[in-house]
């Protein structure tokens, strides 16, 4: 097979977070999303196929809306690569709205926004709730949410996120976040963060500390303090894993 | 400890079905809902202390809203109880609203009416969702929500439903269903079915065969034939058990 046949490939993943070292190749004891999606591939007959994603989800983070690419010549309709990839992933992946694009699409340096959504659910004191234990974080206290929304609206613009997280390559601790906002229905509390780019870890930390707003830990005033600071050092211990959600990767031009 | 000393008490039980072999106790090797409710009891000091349920789900069907009754002595708050409970038993399961009753209280014998839920996502062809695979029956066609309506209205009120299940003990399967109807959010439906005791299988029986009034499989005047047929073969297959939520138990003195 000439490698210079093959297409390039664009496609969502979902993943179940639960039971994976997160979304990055590690060495082979470790159970990872990449390392599922290439299995699944190098099964299609074309040897490796190297698969690129938009972003690395930690150990336990879920996605609803991963998007990876890959090299492949198919030459059936892209309905049958998305039945022939997912009858060799594990049930707790799959990929969907596989798409052709051009030989210079790369899901993670052409992303111009991502955002992600944390699910909290709020319970009484002592009644966990086991159907979610592995989709929200349950928090056994009430949470004010107007206080965690006039925090959350700090972080909107372009700042230095120094406190929330470690820039992944690099040195440099500035992002733009466009939207920061929790909603509430029933018992289920859900942030949406969307911004040009994340931390490592940025979101977790942001969510952790509002949920300390929230529950009367810390102020608003603190809060904004803390992210003033620009210091790692400021933030409060991150939301656990498995409340949090990458859901979208936005693209300039979304047919390229 | 002298057993007259003990107060019944009434709780809620919620669970994760995926890794049980249905709620009712079984021989050891298998692992069921109501052996780790006693397995949890029996670690309060007080020897072992049998549970009654409601109903008994099968394997892999979920619970939200189980009722289970319990004879202890306890000397504390009953939100200690609820912790108590709580600490022993696996992530899968967990008690609330614990509360003392009358002695003669049964679970099962006193309750009047019995609501289940069942959920079925709507995905794409070939597109399977890993987050909720075992949370709803995931279904590749097309559904049709009026029919499924119609056809479900036909449920309504006494009758013989010897078509969609089993009597538990005994031969009556006369049962009365005061509600059953789909609703629809998103690519999501849901099924709320409510009857004064339902038969084995009943609500997957139903579900099942309903899912085939929606993807065009059956017209609705055969689920009606079905139905007034009264007998089991006339049945279509069953929905699958992790679609399937035991959502509340209604007792006429709901605080006896």
């Amino acid at each position: 097979m000439n490698e210079t046949q093959r297409q390039r490939y664009r496609a969502i993943v979902e993943y179940d977070g639960s039971d994976f070292a997160g979304y990055q190749r590690q060495p082979e004891e470790f159970r990872t999303v990449q390392g599922e999606l290439e299995s699944a591939l190098s099964r299609l007959g074309q040897g490796n196929i190297p698969v690129t994603a938009a972003g690395r989800t930690d150990s336990g983070v879920h996605a609803t809306g991963q998007v990876i690419s890959f090299d492949l010549n198919w030459k059936h309709p892209h309905e049958k690569l998305v039945l022939a990839i997912n009858a060799h992933l594990s049930e707790d992946v799959a990929v969907r709205n596989v798409e052709a694009v051009s030989s210079d699409f790369h899901p993670r340096f052409n992303a111009c926004r991502r955002a992600y959504r944390y699910h909290i659910e709020l319970c009484d004191n002592g009644a966990r709730r086991p159907l979610t234990r592995r989709r929200k974080w349950q928090v056994f206290k009430p949470l004010n949410l107007e206080a965690m929304n006039t925090a959350a609206s700090f972080l909107i613009g372009e700042q230095d996120f120094a406190t929330f997280g470690m820039p992944p390559q690099g040195n440099n601790t500035v992002r733009e976040i466009f939207a920061a906002e929790w909603s509430q229905v029933d018992n289920e509390l859900t942030f949406y963060i969307q911004a040009n780019a994340f931390l490592y870890r940025m979101v977790r930390s942001i969510t952790g500390t509002l949920k300390l707003v929230g529950d009367g830990s810390w102020s608003v005033e603190a809060f904004k303090q803390a992210l003033d600071a620009a210091e790692r050092k400021q933030s409060a211990a991150s939301a656990p894993p498995w409340g949090l959600y990458l859901e979208s990767v936005t693209y300039k031009n979304d047919t390229q």
